[in-house]
């Protein structure tokens, strides 16, 4: 049969067959840490993206926010994530739903990766940063300014 | 706050806080052995579902095709996959994809559990099963005889 595989293989490292390691984002417009992505489906019979991300240790994505809304798997490893003021560790395997126009960020543990999956929607709008007012607004809740601050980092033993 | 929390943890045994352990499916109207279904992610913002699959030790999945597409990864343990004619050996973390209209089936090994996770339209058509000719066809392919026989079944270390 000449026609391409259904199946791809992982491979080390949580890399897959012919799915290209990528940076996070293109350009350097938003600010983030030590985190690549990989596609793993885009399917234009599917609505939505599977996507996987992973931040290397001590590393964060970008606190953002936007219209649509993500479905998230941890698949490595543990760290920290925040979702519309609420902080809470995460490890392998969790959950985490990130509804419309909520804050969010992931952060890697200081001394180990975290991978996650991402489901969303093919079709959706760009993300927006926080001003400095709303950065400010958030920081009321002492939990999401330790958070921001890198102060919650824990260590995966 | 009173609100649900955005994080749902994992379970031993591949279960999630909040996440109904259903039966594979509603009805015995299709063939099947020995698999659960868990609804990770549906929400109407998103225009996919993301569902675990689990089958137990020697367990399958019902050998269907339809026209929705199916995005797949394994996440736990070994297994076998039949997608379009090609059988393939299956591991934790390898991907799988099924076009529509595609004949496709997973089993577990002999000796472990098989789960898998699956994202889908939310709007999809329903599966339909193989005539007897269809199932003759398919089995004019010597491995998919032996796949759908349950001589092909390999053994986790």
């Amino acid at each position: 049969m000449d026609r391409p595989s259904h199946f791809r293989s992982v491979q080390p490292g949580y890399r897959w067959d012919g799915v290209p390691y990528l940076p996070y984002k293109d350009d350097g417009s938003a600010p983030f840490k030590d985190i690549s992505r990989q596609v793993l489906f885009s399917d234009p019979a599917l609505g939505c993206e599977w996507r996987y991300f992973e931040m290397a240790a001590g590393g964060y994505s970008t606190l953002e926010r936007h219209e649509h809304a993500h479905a998230v798997m941890i698949l490595r490893g543990t760290g920290l994530a925040i979702v519309d003021g609420e902080v809470k560790p995460v490890q392998t395997h969790d959950l985490v739903s990130i509804p419309a126009w909520t804050w969010h960020q992931f952060r890697a543990t200081d001394n180990a990766p975290l991978g996650f999956m991402c489901m969303v929607n093919t079709l959706r709008d760009k993300p927006a940063l926080p001003s400095a007012e709303e950065r400010e607004a958030m920081r009321e809740n002492p939990d999401v300014a330790a958070f921001l601050d890198g102060r919650l980092l824990v260590t995966t033993p």
